[in-house]
């Protein structure tokens, strides 16, 4: 299986840069009978869209997902769906200025050093963009999952150097940072604004949350459930860390205080994370990842040319100023797209 | 491609269980002409034994590798390579009491939800001894990157509450913790200790750098260089958590100190630890694991056992304090791999 | 890898039904700096289109390939190709009448009951165009083999009951039978008049012979090139056997007849069909295919419908007489793909 | 996927070269709660022993199997079950005389060219002994599907120029040659013996039916089931052709007579040899495979030994004189793998 492509039994591939004629996906496997038709994958793709945020982006990406294939009568049919979205607001002549300079923290170098050769407009496939095709396919993963009443919800709990302290779900879809403590998300705001003034940019950490999980899932001793969730969330541009429970915490505990008891009615605690040696144990699945600062800022930075000639570059244009809350959505089609396969996988066996 | 198998071109699957008559490796896909014998095994093996560190249980295994195919007149020829060590010193009897019970921070819960059977000798294939495989086959990958003037080493820079708090990589074969900082290798002892006399265990972190690393390894979008590495290791039993260079500290870091300026000689610092986009950029890979506590400690806990009756356990008999140091080579032994894979892989692009 | 994929490598997954909105294909792996247009697609797509032989339905199909990724500058980029053509000359209600009927020899009957659910228009999934997406990712594989010199040709070595009695590679593009024996291709045309007239259909054999391979490609044992063409061709609808070098008629020789004597210039005879054991020997590689007589003709079948009536059809409308010679582009096409993805599977070893 | 290892879900790698150490076969991803052992296994492994026939060799091989994992309490437990075989009666010094000169019509040349090394002791890893792990593999395969009630039988329908006539299931285990005629087994036995005589070998024809196969196996459209299956039986060492149902001949039918009707009791013919559009349709699979004759001959043959000098071989010592009977039980365990795959592939998706 090439890079662009993801799952095993539900597999996705995915494809397009950032200023080519469009990004798209197809979804391969997915089980027949599923209700399905473009709205569905809209309704997903809207939450990724930028300007729908203060930490967004101001481009204007109607991003009007079109079905191709796979879906008959408003049912999936078992065959491959291809989904696409056409890129039209895409200025690349923006990009003119950059054609030879490598960006500081975006993948312009080893882009180039590994192929040889690279799309520059807006990052070309390692743009953001590149995860529409994703969403749309977590969009079909969770309509699969919805029959298992399997639900999956990412917040994020830190946004620079504000954390949330408090879980309120309800409060998640009512403010712009989809956080789930309301008085940070007004202090994240502020935050932003400071930055935002700057000129510079900010990360953060996002949680996702999978509920209604059967136990079982996860295949020993590699595709562990856990393994394929950090690789799906690691491949993700922005991310540079991924922890499932206790995460980097378990590594202050002791054993008596980070095993999870356990009772006739469960787990008395959920340290594990809902996975216990790469298998799920029932328990609601609770993974992190870290997000790093988006690179492109318009502070000045030092660099080189394709040339290897020092340079340097303020990147101006339309740039978000945090790959949250946008990346959110992102988060959890991956995490969508991990559970749907591996529910696929273990029904399988049985 | 099946759970216990890993790696597209260099590919490995393990089997085996604690208990049974063996554990091994299957490694296929391994470039001919490799210089190749046994002692070429043992050695890495020899570094995940038991008893060679305060920290490991007592059990004495020989853990002799044999290599059963595909080397011939000291040379890979490019066949699959079974490389087996039996199990000798395997007491099975002594776990005949936890048959029926579920030990907290195991996976004897979820692999019984999962198959509806365990071998629940020893753990059974959800048991460390597992890694004997993997770390025999990182040693064949080791074998080839040394070709490339790769190298892979991983040190500890955390046992419970004692952090590292230098670098001096001659120090780190020097202490039984493989930690670069040789004081606070010494304070890890004193911390063992006391954790030891209460029956207790300890997590802590490991940091795995790879030199050498030409720029270029790394298949976008999903089988980026950092989402196989986080893989990799997140499939470790112990392992919660994986981060790349800043990691989780990226989070709260402004994109105008994350980022990595770049001049004529190269990064000017590497938060990104080494990988752009997904792709090697040529600097030092640098990627750190959480890992817990060992779940099995002398200390009473409450379970279920198959009836769903609720019980206690105290875990008597040999085990571990700490995965760490132990685990260091299997964090190797997976970086090794994932190194070697996507060598290949960009090798059949050029 | 799901089912619509192909490709270990260089992977190709195709999407898309008879009368949906388009079908096309995402081509992964490509090695990059390949000269690559939309000519290069159209060219090969060109040969495969209805209308162009007595032979075939006369269904105007544009099939005009649109690359909406993966290239810049015209140049393979390394990233994903999407390739796409709209369909546009679908009459679908011409299907009406069988919406409900399983026609005799197509994939009607199989298709409901693995799926429960099936696009009937046109035959769907199982249509015949899905191999439009198969043509133009081999016109891709082309072009990177081209650089190697590689050359594969497809040609008409039996229709119905005639059969080529000469080889003239310089025939084949001159009759519409794509046979290298013009003699042959006459009695050919006077054969389809005549079952035109019946209302019946024609098989076929058709043999492919791939030119300048390197020695050395194939990966023992499952993955041997023989094999990994046999699975290529045999996944094209019409092709009931595939058979290489001696094929069949080895089974009727003695061991001193089949194998190929060899001398310092090379092999002397050419029964092994350019593979041993599995592997590329350097000799021209051949494979012929059997071509089953399509199954739509006007002549009336028993069979019955979803309600397990029994029930007679006539299939009327547009139809080809024979998959010959549209389906040689298509065999060529999967070759193509075979040779490539062998091709860089070697370069990754050495 | 490397290229010793087959199938998606039901994964085997098998591993090990003719006069090595031994071999065997991982399996991976059997469901768990089969019923297995070591007997299970044998009884296959004895029906491909050589000695049981007079086409075969005289060498004693005891072929015991032993399965070192996977199983507990005489039942799979859904790890990876791993089974060897050792190799003890292996007179490596026979092929002492060979070592650098090429065998026409064996893998010797195409072996060097690939890897730039071999272990040309009986043939290495080309050997037809590395079936040994395809037969083991089929037997966890059988015991799968035996509880559909799914069975699988090979018999020979050509050995040289004698054909059988007639099927009669019951002849099949009552002679040496597994052919469902008895009065052409006869004929059989008397063209080995002429053969023999001269030193010289025979091919054949091999065909393999399954019965009770549930409609809805294969995943269109590279994934089909007739296209897994040539795969499967291609990748046999002698097998240069695989026809499904009418096959070869559905050339030379018109789709009139071709395609097979269906009434409400079922398909009325089975030229489509139970498979339409790569997907089962519950009718009895048919597929035959040709075989080569043995290359090992002890006639004199021109070839060139590693310096490319011109030489002459006379191959002496124990060789079968057709890879039939023992090829049976290995196509037998070969379309066993491909169908327990496709179940579980399509479970997964119900």
């Amino acid at each position: 299986m090439s890079g662009s492509s993801f799952g095993k039994l539900f597999q996705i591939t995915t494809w397009g840069e950032s200023h080519g004629k469009g990004v798209g996906v197809v979804v391969d496997g997915c089980p027949p009978g599923i209700e399905m038709n473009e709205s569905v994958i809209q309704e997903m793709l809207d939450r990724r869209r930028p300007g729908g945020s203060i930490t967004s982006t101001s481009r204007k990406e109607s991003d009007t997902a079109k079905i191709l294939s796979g879906v008959f009568e408003n049912q999936t049919t078992g065959t491959p769906m291809m989904i696409m979205v056409e890129n039209r607001d895409a200025k690349s002549s923006a990009y003119n200025s950059i054609a030879d300079i490598y960006r500081p923290g975006h993948g312009d170098f080893s882009y180039q050093a590994k192929y040889g050769i690279r799309d520059w407009r807006g990052g070309g496939r390692s743009s953001a963009r590149e995860t529409v095709g994703r969403v749309a396919a977590g969009a079909v993963a969770n309509a699969v999952l919805k029959k298992e009443n399997i639900e999956v919800i990412a917040h994020t709990i830190a946004l620079g150097s504000i954390k949330a302290k408090t879980f309120d779900q309800q409060a998640i879809h009512k403010n712009m940072f989809l956080c789930a403590d309301k008085q940070a998300a007004k202090l994240m705001k502020e935050e932003v604004a400071r930055v935002k003034a700057e000129g510079d940019s900010l990360g953060g950490i996002v949680e996702i949350r999978a509920k209604n999980i059967p136990p079982g899932l996860g295949e020993p001793v590699f595709d562990k459930l856990d393994a394929d969730l950090a690789k799906a969330l690691m491949s993700i541009g922005a991310v540079k860390g991924v922890e499932i429970g206790s995460g980097f915490s378990a590594a202050t505990l002791r054993g008596s205080e980070n095993n999870d008891p356990i009772s006739p009615d469960g787990f008395l605690s959920n340290n594990a994370g809902g996975i216990l040696a790469g298998i799920s144990n029932g328990d609601e699945i609770i993974v992190r990842v870290a997000v790093k600062p988006i690179p492109s800022i318009s502070i000045e930075q030092e660099t080189i040319d394709k040339g290897n000639n020092p340079t340097q570059i303020k990147i101006q244009g339309r740039h978000d100023i945090s790959a949250i809350p946008r990346i959110n959505v992102v988060c959890e089609a991956m995490v969508n797209l991990v559970l749907v396969d591996h529910l696929m996988r273990q029904r399988a066996i049985q």
